[in-house]
């Protein structure tokens, strides 16, 4: 199939010349093209096909030049960027310097919010439509497309109770495809299970009303208790009271697969003057069948290949041979976290609707009764989370670090307060590639490090994670381990680590130099160091820190005082993170620490690209950590060899030294 | 009256020796207590005078030695400890070392959670529910008890949408009072009106049960439709709709004041099998006739005198002639930020239900359509807050610093990560004084200077708050500015303030050492300084920091150099925070940082006391800053005169100083 008509669409207004069988021809092309981007490389899918038709009837409603339109979330957006002038670079989509993978305001006009977090939309569409009568433009009108799944996110409740005392016109549109990445949960997806299955207002108000006309009246009383039945039936019977008790009009459910439904509803919307909740059911992977049979797999799938077979059904292969993927250390922490709980019966596993990303499928499955995944809401699972701590039980709580903000409160008042047993695991802590800036668990470590009780980890390599976990379950406060989103490297140890509350890791001690490395660095310092042995006759040793709270006073100030030059080295955000601390503990101690070098994450925001490409960006790849000590060296006062010490490592001697980490490191040692 | 009976309650148990009479002449005796005690120091007041009831009745009918009991947002939580253990200790409360103001889980075993923030408590007892379950005690009861101010906060709808999924056994009781501080806002809150207007469920649905049996019957289509139609009923006339579709039983609402009603709802409630929500009519300041006429008044009173008037009638006059109250940070901020409304119709103000604490009732009242109180609902407010500035007016946020820890994600995500002219007033940020540790605005900077694009800011007194509104309003980008809870104190300048962006101010160069304060402790270190002169013979500058980020870095690489010591003084964690920052700056230039000594809040949690007996506790007031110059002094080798410069100095030095602010500093500059 050809984009033909897709090609003719350079902005939303294009979208009026065409007639209605050729807006359903062109939502066919934009599935297709979706499908050809997305089978090539890992993007966000199922929900991308969901929402073709309601991308259509929104710009064709709408007038986005001048109305605001807010995605939720964001990563539905690959529609709405087809149909906004990016058609063509849509194959460029979370690759470095391509398209974001949400909204982004850099891109186009019709970006408004870099989205990412799930429920901010109805808050952002509410305050640009109130920010638009203050400006004197009080005709704009305000849409919110939020999900079901981001539906129970505390800030979408919020925004409707704030909408329903304003009353004004907004529009919120519930995208109910009854799945958040897994399958929602909680008392309000049961309650929109039964608006689904409810018969629509309309239809059975008339079938009431028929029945009540039908009756004999019986003087005054009855008529007033009649007319209180027939609101009791519109109430009830229209299926979102919970929605219209908050002030809102709901409206629906419709069908949202159904073009001129959904223009025929966005026109009733425009002409009510206050807040609606429009109710649109979609199919996540609409129009590719593997997607529709299976929208968790294909929520940001590998790429694959599609395959036609006889009869017309479609499937899907991978597109490469089905190498044994590499663990990451979501798959460590998920297996000690299972270990965990076969151990202790105390031990229970909350996930803010992460189960998928934090691959807890096999707990789910075999300890139902301790595996609690409380929706996209992540203020209650820490503060849920709390409450089990205080019973006795040893929760953990599994989130992306850059979610976890969201908890900020609660890991405040409800548990570093408290000094309650609460185990946090941020996956995703540091450079998470494509998915770009919203994602990045850039801040914890900052944050994190400030509260009272709060013990701050991170595992140097996939060695330790088990024991960490470990340490984190038997420590009796509050604990936080936080691990990057990437493949497991292992540092071959003599012993098995054992984790000591504020115990680093010397692995290995060098007269010239030290990197002293907070987190999943390790490996890449050991690779760094041997470069700078080999190649420049730098002794540098490799400390792995383990803690950023308690630090290891000892072994740093120790550091500090003999190593001629020190580098920290951290993926966190540099201020206030590792490295200051590092400088706090030296400033207590009065030692001087101009020999210290830090390297981490730069006061800006890292867009999206390869992990690899980010790293080497920032400068914490191993040739980053190579020009850093080279660097340091030098000021350090090593310039016997100058040119050498300048001169920067080659590729070959870079690819010779990647083997060190899969290979014995001699060198490394557990003190 | 005496408190005969009260004095025999020393636990919970002790109320089932009591009578019907005996109780209703104890919660009179309870009152009488609250009002002896509360009138003659500043506390909570009308909220605990509101639940004596409801505190009695669930103390009766539960049995929290194993039940569980959270008292949401806390400051009602008098009654409960009148009655477990701590009748006789109540004169102490919210002083140093006496009761805190708030459950303390420190003081009793029947206070489980440390609150303060509202909206936690349904997070935190079904988690108790749950880590009981776990820990093989299916069958404690847990109950969370939340007011209708605190309703609409996310949290407690996550917490409602889990427990509905959930299905356990579980009370919520919502004490309705119609109040947050000030009254309720939003569309729950007329929800909540239409429910305390409609007719009970039980009442309707006889009448309307009635009405239906007279109806004749026609067939199998009217009999299917009447089942509508009594489910219709039922469902709108009960007016708890909204939480009934959650998966709640809602019962209500009853009589929070009438004893045998609250105790025949709780007992019928343990019979129930899942998620309840109970709703509680109470009045404000129930029980004294000024609280209940005005309950914002009487919200957290200054100490009164009741004065009973011939006819039985109650008023109040202060305890206190009535001086001139003098302005605090919160006052200045407030007419700053008036101000700026009157020259700019862009600017907005938004605040989470504390119109009152911030002092924003004349802009409430002078313009009320660009005044936004969402409620308690930071979230929310800092989203909105956005959506408003991308629409291009100029939000104000004015969000005490410990609740704007809620909003921590929108900060990331809404407005520094989009770069929106957003300007956050951080209010009671450091030391509060009374109402201890969950609202000290301790970790502001450091968490807020992480934010790419935000800039950070503190006035060093009172002189230059209007200015650095003005600036903030001005700049075209994200901007933090916090100031404390205290009155203010200006320092002269020959000048008025000139805020530059990144411009520190240098008050006074000496060529000893140098006070590098970021904060209102500006008037605090201009006299230490004074007492290092006239008793130490030490010439100690001042330089008002103005920023942490982006920090002066021309004027503090300058004072580092030059200054033999260098105190950071920061009313803010010392970890992450202002002096980190120097420390950060100064590491990136190289600079010997021996000399710095950090001053600041320390690594563990402030109790409740006056605010000048916190601030000594922790070392930031004169005196503290006296002795860290002079212990700076020593290690920077000014041991000229060591006697002299150890002596502390006298309580006459420090009153002559006191003078300094206040009257004119000739030494005094700006730059």
């Amino acid at each position: 199939m050809t984009s033909a008509l897709l090609a003719r669409i350079a902005a939303p207004a294009d979208l009026h010349t065409l007639t209605e069988a050729q807006l359903d021809q062109l939502a066919c092309e934009m599935r297709e093209e979706l499908i050809r981007v997305v089978s090539r490389r890992s993007a966000h899918f199922a929900s991308n096909l969901g929402v073709v038709e309601l991308c259509l009837a929104l710009h064709l409603e709408f007038d986005f030049t001048r109305d605001r339109l807010i995605w939720d979330t964001g990563h539905q957006v690959y529609p709405h960027k087809l149909i906004t002038g990016r058609a063509s670079q849509l194959e460029t989509i979370r690759s470095k310097g391509g398209l974001m993978g949400y909204p982004n305001p850099a891109e186009s006009d019709f970006d408004l919010f870099m989205t990412g977090h799930a429920g901010c939309a109805a808050s952002t569409a509410l305050g640009l439509k109130l920010g638009d009568e203050l400006m004197g433009r009080p005709d704009t009108f305000a849409v919110a497309v939020v999900g079901d799944g981001a539906l129970p996110s505390g800030i979408v409740f919020e925004a409707m109770n704030n909408a329903g005392g304003l009353k004004r016109p907004f529009l919120l549109i519930l995208n109910d495809n009854k799945m958040s990445i897994c399958p929602r949960v909680g008392g309000l997806a049961n309650y929109l299970d039964r608006i689904r299955m409810a018969p629509t207002y309309n239809d059975l108000n008339r079938r009431v009303k028929d029945w009540i006309r039908r009756l004999p009246l019986v003087g005054g009383f009855a008529e007033r208790t009649m007319q209180t039945v027939k609101d009791a039936v519109k109430a009830s019977v229209n299926g979102g009271m919970l929605f219209e008790e908050l002030g809102f009009t709901y409206l629906g459910p419709i069908d949202g697969h159904h073009l001129p439904t959904l223009r025929a509803y966005l026109q009733k919307v425009k002409k009510l003057n206050g807040p609606v909740l429009l109710h649109v059911l979609t199919d996540k992977g609409r129009g590719f069948a593997p997607a529709e049979a299976d929208p968790v797999k294909f929520h940001a799938p590998q790429p694959f290949q599609k395959v036609e077979k006889a009869g017309g059904t479609v499937s899907v292969a991978p597109l490469k041979a089905n190498a044994p993927s590499s663990k990451a250390f979501t798959d460590a922490v998920s297996s000690a976290l299972f270990e965990a709980m076969a151990r202790d019966p105390r031990v229970s596993v909350l996930t803010a609707a992460m189960c998928e990303g934090n691959k807890l499928q096999k707990i789910r499955d075999t300890y139902p009764e301790r595996f609690f995944d409380v929706g996209i809401c992540e203020s209650h699972a820490v503060a849920f989370a709390a409450g089990m701590a205080k019973a006795g039980a040893r929760p953990v709580v599994d989130i992306y670090s850059t979610f976890l903000q969201r908890s900020y409160d609660q890991i405040f008042q409800e548990v570093s307060l408290q000094n309650l047993p609460v185990l946090f695991t941020l996956d995703r802590a540091g450079l998470v590639g494509s998915d770009g800036p919203t994602h990045h668990g850039t801040y914890d470590i900052a944050w994190m490090r400030i509260f009272p009780h709060m013990v701050v980890m991170a595992p140097g390599d996939g060695g330790e994670v088990a024991a960490m976990i470990d340490f984190g379950l038997s420590h009796n406060g509050p604990v936080s381990i936080r691990y990057p989103k990437t493949a497991l490297e292992v540092v071959e140890r003599l012993h098995p680590p054992r984790i000591e509350l504020g115990k680093a890791e010397v692995l290995d001690r060098q007269p010239d130099g030290t990197f002293l490395v907070f987190g999943a660095q390790v490996p890449t310092a050991l690779r760094a160091a041997e470069i700078l042995r080999r190649d420049h006759g730098l002794r540098v040793g490799v400390v792995n820190a383990r803690f950023v709270k308690p630090l290891d006073e000892a072994v740093i100030l120790q550091t500090l005082t003999e190593s001629p030059f020190v580098i920290t080295v951290e993926e966190g955000c540099l201020m206030g993170g590792f490295g200051a601390a590092v400088l706090e503990l030296a400033n207590a101690h009065r030692i001087d620490t101009r020999h210290v070098t830090r390297l981490g994450l730069p006061d800006r925001f890292i867009m999206h690209a390869e992990r690899d490409e980010q790293l080497a960006e920032v400068g914490l790849d191993v040739e980053g950590l190579v020009r850093a000590a080279l660097e340091a060296a030098r000021a350090a006062g090593f310039p016997s060899h100058p040119a050498d010490l300048m001169s920067a490592p080659t590729a070959s001697a870079n690819h010779q030294a990647a083997g060190l980490a899969a290979g014995p490191a001699e060198t490394a040692m557990t003190i």
